[in-house]
């Protein structure tokens, strides 16, 4: 990152401000720009106008699609990336999926255009008293630039703080006056230089201490977390589980946030859960780069392995013994930890291996299906009925994608069956957030791509995230960036039929399930409409063949798969043969009107 | 709204706190919970399901379409409307049309499930530590209610806080475990009373000061504000006028939230600017219920008449000289000060016409176009092209939508015109956020249906703006909800291309406009895919016959005109013939590809 040279640029015209803001973005070797803009970054876009060669604007028709992809391009370069949001309403729209970029460690920085400080003081159009108020629980460091004098300083100071671990986003707002200032700036050199990103070493005593008691320990787990993937990491993991002959683990799914193990390692065995056979026969467990833990509600139980020696390495010193007191902890950047410890392990070939991996345990729970259960097939009856059939449509899923395709996830109630059977054979591979904000993927996953150049990735999502993250396929279509949609359609949110059955109550014993039912949308159809080549298929014998068929295609492509217990699953349903002028079918009138389920709203009279 | 009688329920299951809930919204006159509800919620919708009789649940598939809806139903009644939203994430979805229910006065609850007390201490999943400070700013109350007795309470007093004067939103954060409470609890009589608003008159001798004022002009202005409309003031305001022989205006652009003065009156003259000719040559101006002003930015010259005497009533003591002194306030429910003025002015007759209002001036600047340019013909050259024949459009638009509907705009750079030509003749027949929130008009459309029924609503949004509140749709096609939607598509973010027109730098000298080409989605295809009837229509000559063809439509309808100067409004660019599945037309895939314009990226290689 360090070491780019900059370009010298003519300033023919425009403001010496917003120049002096791409000066220090080039010189951090940011390309891009994900920007949903208004009148307020007029002065930014004009000086992208001369500055072409150097930055480029990728131009979303929502915030929120500025943001997850900046999150996405940052979670798998580990550089920064920036999202330009217009005023208080367009970071308003950005906030929800800054709280993934926030859990996803992204090094995000959030440019935010004000209107003009006068304007600020007078109560004016598209302002706010304290913008800073909207995102600082989301964001490291956050500062309304006062003067065009201090703006690259602090657009740098941005930069280093969103990259300096623990690694997370930062918000500069940019009052419009300050941005179109005619006062003659230059940014500093020291602005414009990339810094290397110091990595802490753990304390010298406590890696002789966790090496001793992992050393020590004969039926030891390690459980990995993404922090390892992002800290480039995971070879190391890999030779620590090999060396000590350990059982790994992946993180708890509702903390997944990506791949930091190869899932085919003869060492790999499933995911944390308090109840894994490995976890309840362990003396230690070592969880590495993960948090401990993100509840999806608070432990009825024991989710903490108590009965085993506990060692934590985390590079952010609050996260070890955040909510549990452990015996050992280790700050640090986790390549420094994991190579300290192998230092003064016992070198060389393991002194010979403690046994098969201990395999085994329920599906462990994940977000939107805390108990756990298989999302086919939900426990008791008449329970909500969920994706029925959901198991051969993620088989399928993963016989069509192949075995090299970054996924990301975006589907609620299917993540834990797609956790399980996508392949992971390398960092990074399936991409998540646990920030439960829906739409994040669809960003996400073109982020992800236009960084990655020549990587296949893919979007799985819910038909619920899909209306969420919709805005995205703009985006995808007029960059014809090519990532290929999947949306399992069950014309449900079924997190909240399932939380509804737990509940136990009037819905259970009625069987009518409000604020669930959103069926409807032909998915595909919306898709094409936005200029996304798509298909939809009633089921997995076709799921494969569409995915293989899409594989090459130079542009996005989505295809929708009925996954559905409903009138959706219905074989006789089908496209409409129409043109997009015609009137949908009648199917969509639909004849129990005006009373869809038990509570939702009638017609209006 | 007081008197409601309260049904005696059977509570065989489920949370008492939940039922104490539904007591209060239902002993206040709610009806519909507008929702977009997560695990979270589960109580209050199985509470739902046994109460379905009494209250009913409007799903959203986004939580903007929620706010908005309650926002459009809130302004049309003036009754408290509820939009329940799903944690940390959801709220955070919600918070940018919450700005435009703030700005238009709209008492909206937002009740906000949150993760339980517990889980929020432990950082768990979908928590922020202070929830209620990404709210704060935009609601006049925000609690977190800390247990079960004091939910209804709390509820309650959230409800009061929004309809009393100056009305407006608020918040109530209710956490899982006080929601699933299983303790006893009952909302108290109190809790579950509606409350008539009490009026609050304008001070005695102010209102003698003002009549002596207003009684010795002889080119008095009124300038017409939404709270006018607001406070079902505006017969009087008519009389006012008619009485005094003043020159009556519509408030500034900027800060119109909804019709308060019928615009074919014979006093009526235009809409307030300072260079308006009746400002420039009144002697007094009142302004009555509006902003003094939304500035779109900080003035250069005088928008203020300081020539003139001015006259401020407003319900809100702060905004009367909030940013100029005036020479008589008067602070007070505008139907008590109207009155009041009527009684003591000089009764019967007036006492003889002053000659016709005063017309004339040019159109009026509005956010998006602060220079007041015609939108259809923006000064200078190469400009930024904009709306390509805009006014035959609008021309068609008012012959195609009869007198009768109700229309809510939200069609950023088109607003002028519409506003000008479209007809007004009874209070809130045009309803607009001055927020600068787009998206809000789909949503805030369909509130206005379900709380008007019977009365024809028809939501005008740009291409821009429909995309922002997409979701919409889907909550149209579920309940069948009929609105017409017009969507005026210009292909492009043309407010961003006006500043950067006015910027004046690169990109007015190159006529390259990066952040402005959104063109490429065929709008009516998307629609048709949500189950919205939906026509595109490539100009003027078709949109009136198209918006005649809708008008008795029985659920919703969207037609689609194509107003932009590019592509869009080639004569052969028409809806593709066929099925949802096939790819779309190789037009999208743009041959200028990598390059679209100025500075957007180009292809991921």
């Amino acid at each position: 990152m360090t070491g780019t040279v900059l370009r010298p640029t003519e300033r023919n015209s425009g403001s010496p401000a917003a120049h002096a803001l791409l000066d220090v973005l080039v010189g951090w070797g940011i390309r891009r720009v994900f920007c949903c803009p208004g009148s307020t970054e007029a002065a930014f876009l004009d000086a992208v106008v001369e500055r072409s060669g150097e930055v480029e604007l990728v131009l979303t028709t929502h915030e929120s699609v500025a943001v997850a992809m900046a999150d996405g391009a940052a979670r798998v370069t580990g550089q920064p990336q920036v999202a330009y949001l217009h005023t208080n309403v367009g970071l308003a729209n950005g906030v929800a999926h800054l709280t993934a970029a926030q859990l996803g460690n992204a090094p995000v920085l959030v440019l935010n255009g004000l209107k003009s400080t006068a304007l600020q003081g007078r109560d004016g159009f598209t302002t706010v008293p304290y913008p800073r108020d909207l995102v600082r629980q989301h964001v490291k460091w956050a500062r309304q630039v006062s003067s065009a004098d201090s703006l690259a300083a602090d657009v740098a100071r941005a930069l280093r703080t969103s990259v300096a671990e623990p690694a997370g986003p930062t918000w500069i707002g940019l009052p419009q006056d300050v941005l179109e200032s005619t006062v003659p700036v230059e940014a500093a050199a020291e602005a414009r230089r990339a810094v290397d990103v110091p990595r802490n070493r753990p304390d010298r005593n406590a890696v002789a201490d966790a090496a001793r008691l992992l050393g020590g320990a004969t039926r030891p787990v390690l459980v990995a977390g993404g922090d390892v993937a992002r800290h480039g990491a995971v070879d190391a993991l890999v030779t620590l589980a090999e060396r000590l002959g350990a059982t790994v683990l992946g993180e708890d799914r509702r903390g997944f946030q990506r791949t930091a193990f190869p899932t085919a390692h003869h060492r790999f065995a499933g995911w944390y859960a308090a109840t894994h056979p490995a976890v309840v026969g362990a003396d230690l467990v070592f969880f590495v780069g993960c948090r401990v833990f993100t509840e999806f509600e608070a432990p009825a139980g024991d989710e903490f392995p108590r009965h085993a020696t506990v060692v934590h390495a985390h590079v952010d010193p609050t996260e070890v013994g955040r909510l549990y007191p452990v015996h050992r902890g280790l700050v640090g950047h986790l390549g420094a930890v994991l190579d300290d410890l192998l230092a003064v392990l016992p070198p060389g070939p393991p002194t010979g291996p403690r046994g098969e991996p201990v395999r085994g345990g329920a599906a462990p729970p994940s977000a939107g299906n805390p108990a756990g259960q298989s999302a086919a097939n939900p426990a008791g009856r008449p329970g909500f009925p969920g994706h029925v059939g959901l198991g051969p449509v993620v088989a399928a899923l993963v016989d069509g994608l192949g075995t090299d395709a970054t996924v990301v996830l975006d589907a609620t109630t299917a993540t834990p069956a797609l956790l399980s059977a996508l392949p992971q054979h390398r960092s990074d591979q399936v991409l998540l957030s646990s920030s439960g904000s829906l739409g994040w993927g669809t960003g996400a996953a073109l982020g992800v791509r236009l960084a990655r150049p020549g990587q296949p990735v893919v979007a799985v999502l819910g038909d619920g995230s899909f209306q969420f993250g919709i805005q995205a396929l703009w985006t995808a279509a007029h960059y014809r960036i090519p990532v290929t949609f999947v949306v399992l359609n069950n014309g449900s949110y079924s997190a909240v039929g399932s939380a509804l059955h737990r509940f136990g109550g009037a819905a259970r014993r009625t069987g009518r399930w409000p604020g669930t039912d959103i069926s409807g949308p032909r998915i595909a159809e919306i898709a094409a409409g936005f200029g996304v080549p798509a298909t939809r298929v009633t089921g997995p014998a076709d799921l494969a063949a569409a995915l293989r068929a899409v594989r090459d295609t130079a542009g996005p492509a989505l295809v929708e798969v009925l996954t559905g217990p409903g009138r959706q699953a219905d074989p006789d349903f089908s496209p409409r043969d129409g043109d997009g002028a015609d009137a949908p079918s009648g199917r969509y009138l639909d004849p129990d009107f005006p009373r869809r389920d038990g509570g939702d709203a009638g017609a209006p009279s």
